[in-house]
């Protein structure tokens, strides 16, 4: 019966279902928040709010959430659990910012560029250690075992993303791994912590952790294919923003693969120019669009993403029917394949 | 007979003497350091051994190890706490020099200055990150707790700093509220976690944590009078930071009072030009050295420095003598001392 008074609405997109569904759970996330985000040093909350306040899809909190009531967690600890993951995403977006010069975050001017660089770093280090502090609370030492090894993957996946920036010769492997540290590992934690609190087992903690890698890994795909804009724009995201800082993505990977197999001088030229060399003028952005759906690299790039998702809704095989369970188990399989469906 | 033997040679510092007492424990806690500081990607290593191989004084780890004596503490765990320490101060400075735009570090050239900002940022959070990881690994919640909850006010203290750059009207209780957050709640974490492995009992873990913020308090107000150089100088220290900066340090707020108080018109209109307008010609630092001498506002520092040492010293008291522990106690007594004793 719950379950189909629950079953989407067609206005509510399968994001928009699963936070209906976990709007209880949500509220009280988004309450520890805002509580633990507030300081007496009233720069930090002003900025954390900028940030916190703009919104965000709190996809990751979210998981954290939709893996609890899957593993039929009794507790109170996931919701704090879920404040700390959204607060280490919060501290990554606000020192990418300052590392990517970014003008806009969520459809607003980047905090950096309203405070300036050093509150961003420092509000970064605080949201970041008040994470650690929500996580000690929970008294669960293998979450945090889980969110401190994820914390320190995600800064390596930025280093090495940072690293291979202008490297047109970047490897697809290479590009995996950044995004698997940069962008997965942060999912896959999410997920991950919410059976270990309910005690559920290897079985689900795995599969909840491969969920949670494989949706952030299809989810950075499709983000890196959406930069080219060869497709139906979602709301509020811009454009070329990758292509500019030279930052090597899939879609950039396949297209050059293949222009330097097919010998063709000119697209080798152009890539080396504006990758490389990083000499770019206005029209650039639309020829690079141009070769990458000449080369297939975005239908390619989309491709990868739905074999990711593929393998994130199988990774739930091992929940098996109960009606609570299952009404969990359909909203993160309908989840999954919304986020490539966000490309037409 | 050991503590005879191990008496201060004559030519060795207090903290030289500390670290040959700690010297094998020492060598433990910097094995841990680079082996946790090892990345596959080889921008984090390099910019990591570029600080970590600086030297610098390796204070903090060093009041873990020192403290983990005088609780007679039996156990390994100790060292994962002093690196953890350790990387939690490397990653401070990591994001320092950037807030700072600073040029030097430890007598080098700053990292943001060679790789830049953006891989400063990284590196600094792999290295808070790992911090996390190795507490993890010791399985001590209440250490974690106390580690977190200082890092989060670090952070906090750090963002206060810089909103009050430039406020000539910086009080006396603020300045101390920052560096209370800045500097000391490191020192005193550093030292509260020995006794909490230790499970020496609340006492010594007061009287460590007093121990630890007390010198670390009389630490910076040290360094700050230090900036002004009216002393004879500690090697490799540089002078006019704080003051180019436009940082309110204790020896600003004092001559800047007295001056309002005695109503010296000139004296005022030097430091609302120099700090809250910001405007700084050659010859300001040797004329703001010259007001803060004449207000013995750098005595009055280093008398502050004084009385905090003085408590730093006190809170040892609730450890009685025995042989092995009084050469520990006895040690980190000098050490106090020796913070202050920099300055002539």
């Amino acid at each position: 019966m719950t379950a189909t008074a629950k079953q989407t609405p067609s206005d509510l997109s399968p994001i928009e279902h699963l936070l209906s569904m976990a709007a209880d759970d949500m509220t009280k996330v988004d309450a520890i928040i805002r509580e633990r985000m507030q300081s007496s040093v009233g720069m930090i909350p002003d900025l954390a709010e900028h940030l916190v306040g703009a919104g965000g899809k709190r996809l990751r909190p979210l998981l954290t959430i939709a893996a609890a009531h899957l593993c039929e967690y009794g507790g109170e600890h996931h919701f704090k659990l879920a404040a700390a993951v959204e607060f280490i995403h919060s501290a990554t977006l606000l020192h990418d910012d300052v590392v990517d010069l970014s003008a806009k975050r969520r459809g607003k001017k980047a905090a950096n560029l309203i405070w300036g660089n050093a509150p961003s770093i420092l509000v970064g280090d605080f949201l970041f250690a008040r994470s650690f502090n929500l996580m000690v609370e929970t008294n669960s030492m293998q979450a945090l075992g889980i969110l401190s090894t994820a914390s320190s993957v995600i800064a390596e996946g930025e280093v090495q993303q940072l690293a291979g920036l202008r490297d047109i010769e970047m490897s697809r492997e290479t590009y995996m791994q950044v995004i698997g540290a940069k962008t997965a590992a942060l999912f896959a934690a999410a997920a991950e912590v919410s059976p270990v609190l309910a005690d559920s087992g290897t079985e689900k903690q795995n599969a909840l952790r491969t969920y949670g890698q494989e949706l952030g890994l299809a989810f950075q795909l499709v983000d890196d294919a959406l930069d080219y804009g060869g497709f139906e724009i979602a709301l509020g995201k811009s454009i070329g923003d990758d292509f500019r800082e030279g930052k090597m993505t899939l879609p950039v990977i396949i297209a050059y693969a293949n222009a330097v197999q097919n010998d063709d001088k000119e697209a080798v030229a152009f890539w080396q120019r504006v990758i490389v060399e990083h000499k770019q003028i206005d029209d650039d952005l639309a020829i690079a669009t141009n070769y990458l759906i000449k080369e297939g690299a975005l239908e390619a790039t989309l491709e990868a993403a739905r074999n990711h998702i593929q393998n994130a809704k199988s990774a739930l095989d091992v929940f098996v029917a109960e009606d609570e369970i299952e009404e969990w188990k359909t909203a993160l399989i309908r989840l999954a394949d919304f986020v490539v469906s966000r490309v037409s």
